[in-house]
């Protein structure tokens, strides 16, 4: 049997750092926006990327599929035995719009350094998390000779942040590529700064969109103003009456399946080192609210919420345009908590909807994608070795924590191969995943990397799960 | 003294109707939207192309003069006498954008004819009106042997569709070039389709814009949404808080200094043919509603209102994003009657935004252009003249009835200059101006045209004024 040097190998990634954020910002620079259509080319370009990258370390079985949507890219190691684990590690390539880019301080497409920070789209959702586990299984494969210490199948989405549409069907045809004893999923931040962290729940997501019209077309404000609806007022006061004064959501049968939070754990929450200041100061809030009788930790973990992502109408150029709006957008998602059902949640959201529009406007919602939430089980060894590596390789203490964010392979891997997931991510909560300026801590990255090169072989050395 | 043998004038303009059209063609194609910066040269090849018309019909002095914004044309033709009146005609170049360009069924910066209606961006607010005047000019020049029955003055703006900013300074530093017995404007909609009308209000405008600020960039909705504020839900709620149950402005003092309606006059609105159902299904409209206790031509013509012009947050491309947008920004108009000012509103309205947002957001609202109302006194005889052209034009009764829309210059003229202007329009109420589609009917351009060409030299008979 193979040994595996861990020092060695973590010396090995020290060493090669500059070379191996070199390989981040050749892989940032691929602008591959899932959601914007003329970005396709690139997604199929960096999941290219990632094909050649891992034939490079010497995974086998690369193969990228193609699906309706983006494509998928799929690799294996599958050497080291059957008296080791066999792990997933799903991951994916494709990254969030940049818009609106004025409001970034370095360029999105790219890798800026800067104050112990890895800046860029994609630096820790996810191709930087990604990459991470590359780092750490190309060091252990040349440390160890050509060899691994588990077994490893890799499937890396182009479609996670458009809500993975293909992926659960191309799992169910593709069965082989999929299951393994457990996943590995590093795409969700740690509890803070130098606080590590593995997750045992994330929130599922039902989006929408919402069209008022109240004419064929613009009119002249001063010929129809304050006699006809106007859509953007007639939305203004949907959206406003979506929450009541105490932050509920108004939608009826909204909080139905919403399982009540143990008493345990809501002490373990109210235990968490949390400074709510710090938190909004980490974004520029200037103030906490939310659903009355709850704390902020308890409000983005484990219950469901309903937000407005963008709002459209009229004239948004410079200047004055004295028009009544004839059409008015917004875009809202719910997050879910395991319990709830997403397409009923939509429905509920959709039909509420409908129900406050005035009769003078008519009323479009949309149901947009779902992605379901998951509770994962956190007592297994998987779980408990890899909180351990963590906590040697930050030198501190680990949390059990809940994830705000949703992932809709973690999902799928629960309801339909009965696989948990080890949550084990890498980025900060005011990482601006999602928005301008993302970015990755530099000492994440590195100890990170370091973590997992100590857990692969201390897994291995638990058996077969 | 000449004669103008009026059918003679009318029998070339009909001959001369597809030249005049083509002329108009021209005007519309010069893309002179003042309000984007970018086509600033455009704005400046309308008023080129105008002063080049001016010239070829045989105005004098034809000049166009810089402003701080965009330039002002003016010509005259003072040889009639000083026992005929001198009348200024105010018009202008510029017009509104063109957005959302889907909405359109035709080319928007050309014209087409179709179902006797010429449509266009500008074909009636105001290059079709103004070019009215031209031709009208024209014809009779040629039919009196280079002369006309008045002295005119010319005054064109490139500058109205933003609320003309620089035309007042340009005024009080020209007054030679204003000054007269009367101005004619013609940039408002007939009462309807074939029933011309004179109007002798115009309302005024205050404009603002804005923008609510509740993190530094936009964050991720799983992690923040829910716990801080949303700058979308907040500007919805502020917005829906605007009105009251009743349609009402909530804004302490919005209603200070409106004059209340005259019984003869409410009776008199109250006997005009209004179809409410035809006018809203003009426009597509499904139901009026607005300030209770006021009728739809009430609201319209003689009660201020408020109305969300533009609304914008976060994402609106295609596709879902899951952010919680950190600003929101809504463009905002109020139209006002003679007896409020509107700086003094736009303080309010200001004001009022700022109590009602919340304490975790930062709220700035710009206060942007501002046009003063305007009342016309229509008991002269210029007016009562114009009133019995357009009667015998158009073979039909004329209705006096108020605007809703604003009209910069005719406030000005009349506060700094004690100068009444002769609302004369000639468009109709479901026109698009400002919206997709706009159009001019070919009836109200050849019968606007004849009413002119029979209107100065009547008026000329009167003598001096």
């Amino acid at each position: 049997m193979t040994d595996w040097t861990v020092d060695e190998a973590i010396a090995l990634t020290r060493k090669e750092e500059k070379d191996n954020i070199a390989r981040l910002r050749e892989f940032v620079r691929i602008e591959s926006v899932s959601m914007t259509p003329a970005r396709a080319d690139d997604v199929m370009r960096a999941s290219e990327w990632l094909a050649h990258e891992l034939r490079r370390i010497g995974f086998e079985h690369v193969r990228i599929h193609e699906t309706e949507g983006h494509p998928i890219v799929t690799a294996d190691w599958l050497n080291a035995g059957s008296d080791v684990p066999t792990v997933l590690i799903y991951g994916h390539v494709d990254v969030q719009p940049v818009e609106p880019v004025s409001e970034w301080t370095v360029p999105p497409f790219d890798i800026t350094e800067r104050d112990d920070r890895l800046y860029g789209r994609g630096s820790t959702d996810d191709k930087g998390q990604l990459l991470m586990h590359l780092v750490a299984l190309d060091a252990l494969m040349r440390n160890g000779g050509g060899r691994l210490p588990c077994n490893f199948k890799l499937v890396v989405d182009a479609e996670e942040e458009i809500g993975s549409p293909s992926l659960l069907g191309w799992m169910k045809s593709n069965p082989e590529l999929v299951t393994a004893d457990f996943a590995v999923v590093s795409d969700s931040p740690m509890y803070d700064y130098n606080m590590p962290s593995i997750a045992c729940s994330l929130r599922g997501i039902a989006n929408l969109e919402v069209e008022l019209r109240s004419a064929d077309g613009d009119v002249h404000a001063g010929q129809f103003g304050g006699a006809i609806a106007n859509a953007a007022r007639s939305l203004s006061r949907i959206l406003a009456a979506l929450h009541d004064a105490d932050g509920c959501v108004t939608v009826p049968g909204f909080y139905d399946g919403v399982p009540s939070i143990a008493r345990e754990e809501r002490e373990r929450f109210a235990c968490l080192p949390f400074d709510e200041n710090a938190w909004m100061a980490s974004v520029g809030a200037l103030g906490a609210e939310g659903e009355a009788g709850f704390s902020t930790l308890e409000r983005t973990w484990v219950r469901p919420t309903l937000e407005i992502n963008g709002l459209f109408s009229g004239h948004i150029a410079e200047g004055t345009k004295a028009i009544v709006p004839a059409v008015a957008t917004a875009k809202l998602s719910c997050r879910l908590v395991a319990g709830q059902d997403p397409e009923a949640l939509q429905n509920k959201v959709a039909e509420h909807i409908a129900a406050l529009a005035p009769a003078n406007v008519r009323c479009m919602v949309k149901r947009l994608s779902v992605v379901p939430p998951a509770a994962i089980d956190h007592r297994s060894a998987a779980v408990q070795l890899a909180a351990s590596s963590l906590a040697q390789a930050f030198a501190t203490e680990v949390f059990l924590v809940r994830d705000g964010g949703a992932i809709p392979a973690v999902a799928h891997l629960k309801d339909h191969f009965s696989m948990d997931t080890l949550l084990m991510g890498f980025g900060c909560p005011d990482e601006n995943k999602h928005g301008p300026d993302e970015w990755l801590a530099m000492l994440h990255f590195r100890k990170g990397i370091e973590a997992l090169i100590a857990y692969w072989p201390a897994l291995a050395r638990t058996g077969a799960q």
